[in-house]
């Protein structure tokens, strides 16, 4: 069991505490107007990718040595039509880069809220998170923490991975936006 | 009912192709040391990357008018890292560049061979074809040709989108590679 705190009590935030509590963990959630608790060993930054850099850089010394979860994808939401990170980086590296002595690991962006709180893709298969992180231990803590709660985890590999995430989790996301899928369906996977 | 022409004679050419000829298309193949023929209307590209770049640039002229399908995944083989056109490209984006009057349509590439030839993912969930092209009626010709061959066929927008297509390809790649999945799982796509 571990102590969680998730920023964002939006879907995303409440569909991941919701696993972790169901794995039973001990989950705090932040709201963007609340004062910042002590913080849980591993933090989920379940908000839009720029207030994920916000709060990165108001907090680069609290996270130190802690793990810190990226679940975001950093769409233009104007257009649509691309990515706002640079195309041979991603939100996960650049919150890197702001937190160095984080254990920044990707993950939950691969799987729309519906399916992490369902458990299920298109109601009909086991959701799937993909882990990105240098740090192997990192990984192994939030597969640890998610054990028992209903969803898979799947190591996805070192954090330069998280630009290939990021781009399943965009095109996705373009699917649903134009109708080829549902927000309760999307990318199942197949051992 | 179309003509089809496959560069390629792998386990890639042989598992497209056996889904054209399936669906009732008149295919014809060509390794890499036959005589190329008279071209179909369709054309799938089943060679690795390099090759198809090769296939392409000896091609420009026959090339124009056709439906031209780009079914690579451009990975450094050497390091498995990374991929060897630029970030902020594609494989199909450059293959369009080179043959710029050929309706380029990239497909196949987000579906392992054994999962093109079973038409199931994980021998569970019919196994849907990703598209991504400029022209609709291109698209609509490879739906159309693949209708009755037992797979899906799902549109994924413009030509721009092939870069998260090679990036979902290659993280497929990398996760089978690690053994996470097998080569005949994968990505299933649910509706």
């Amino acid at each position: 069991m571990a102590a969680i705190t998730i920023f964002g009590k939006g879907n995303m935030g409440q569909a991941i505490g919701g696993n972790f509590e169901a794995a039973g963990n001990q989950v705090t959630y932040v709201g963007s107007h609340d004062q910042v608790p002590a913080l849980g060993a591993i933090i989920v930054l379940a908000v839009p990718y720029a207030a994920a850099v916000s709060i990165t850089e108001s907090h680069t010394d609290e996270f130190a040595g802690k793990v810190v979860v990226d679940v975001t994808n950093p769409l233009n939401f104007d257009t649509w039509d691309e990515l706002v990170v640079p195309a041979d980086s991603s939100a996960a590296a650049i919150l890197a880069d702001k937190a160095p002595q984080a254990k920044v690991v990707k993950a939950f962006n691969t799987t729309f809220a519906g399916t992490l709180a369902a458990k299920q893709i298109g109601n009909d298969h086991p959701t799937t998170v993909l882990m990105a992180a240098d740090d192997a231990d990192a990984k192994k803590a939030l597969a640890d923490a998610l054990d028992g709660s209903g969803l898979v985890t799947m190591d996805a590999g070192s954090l330069k991975r998280a630009r290939e995430m990021e781009a399943f989790g965009f095109l996705q996301m373009t699917l649903a936006a134009s109708e080829q899928i549902g927000w309760t369906g999307g990318f199942g996977i197949f051992k």
